[in-house]
């Protein structure tokens, strides 16, 4: 992050568009807080699934989150269309570490995030529910967007 | 609808592309079945605040649902794309019927579709809960959509 | 259902209590119409969990949604707790129709339920997704619940 | 918590039943990460609710959540009954920092959570959307469960 320590639109190099639906308004008419959680789990898991074929169905290691957190900044509301930004902090052996931002669709790389994230997926075999290698193919999509 | 009584991609004359979840797959690892109604209601309410200005935290009419159905024909899954289809098959004083379709993005206008809805909205007061009239800008958007 | 037409807390054999949560309100300040058939189906399926031994991640036979639908005729809100209703109206060789209702906890047997469901399972196989028996477990459940 | 550093079912004085629903689980068979989010807000809300007569639609202070995060630890799972650990550990004036837990239900007081968060909430004045005082009969509520 820049040294005045806001997060901007440009930190985070892989962006995935993501709409809004009726139901993420909670009672105050904007975005539930844990909508925030559950679109970037979308974004993460649909940019795997193209770019390293990731099934979340067959696959031999699947991907667990092991740790979340998020700052909320801005207020964000559907209808509109939102961006999730997408940054790759950490890649061990094992578990990789995003940082993640969403803001409104037509943000500028300067402009402010409305919510900063971070998130650790540890790769798990699907029967012994063990930590396993990352798989080759997500890796390599990984150490692309550091 | 056709005569061989499948309803199609060319019935619903209003279209709204929609995307899909990681949440939304269930443990059968395809779109669950409440989503459906959550996607229709999304954009219903999303083309009447584009088409007819409505906000629903501050209008003196609500659009509440009094009825709604839905016919289950083909699996859909996150992380593919999807569309609504909507169409208007009756305008009341104060409620409207639509037909509402789900379908896989990129199909064609012959194609059968995946699901097929049916939704009443009736018009309440905000404050008594007693139907109320359809507010004129969101009764010219209906009457376009039959 | 009585002669008068009103469904009542009594038309419902089995009940399952069920609690609301702060996203089950959307903006109108009430249940959200996609809730009810969130709840229908968590009922439907933790009955069959616990009374037939139900598991969705290794039965051969699924349980899919082939049609839904509900009349909404009064509000509810969280963090109200809720009783679902479940009646089984017809069973087939493969398909199983329930009626259903959702209203408040604390509700009399006379007193008139909130909303009324319709609700078709067909069981499928998991790997052909074809239609396939009833499991033996599970109609003795149904039969149970006319 | 204890110097083992173990987050255990004693940690957390504030304790609230909390349901699962069939859609909580994702493809992996398991509680998605975004829902426990969903359960501790449902839970915070009607605990304050409940002790200290909060009304989300017409109260003049709105709690918003300014900052959350989950550590999962253990996986837990639909149909199976669960419960909300909260405690508070600091109370400002405009803002309330709670540690919370989930974990199964009939865990015994010296039985490790299954996941630990926090989660900041910040009391805004509905209007304007700045940071306001605390309400009294809330802080009262937020006092007795540090």
């Amino acid at each position: 992050m820049p040294a005045d320590d806001v997060a901007r639109v440009r930190d985070f190099p892989v962006t995935w568009a993501v709409q809004t639906r009726w139901t993420d308004n909670d009672m105050f008419g904007h975005l539930n807080n844990a909508i925030y959680y559950a679109l970037w789990d979308s974004a993460i898991n649909a940019w795997i699934a193209r770019d390293a074929g990731a099934d979340p169905m067959t696959d031999a290691a699947l991907p667990l989150v092991a740790q979340s957190g998020c700052r909320y900044i801005g207020e964000l509301a559907y209808p509109d269309d939102l961006v999730v930004g997408i940054g790759v902090d950490r890649i061990g052996s094992s578990s990789v570490t995003f940082r993640l931002a969403l803001y409104a669709a037509g943000a500028e790389p300067e402009d402010p995030v409305a919510a900063v994230g971070s998130w650790v997926h540890v790769y798990v075999d699907r029967v012994t529910r063990r930590p396993c290698p990352i798989p080759p193919e997500a890796r390599v999509v990984y150490e692309a967007a550091r």
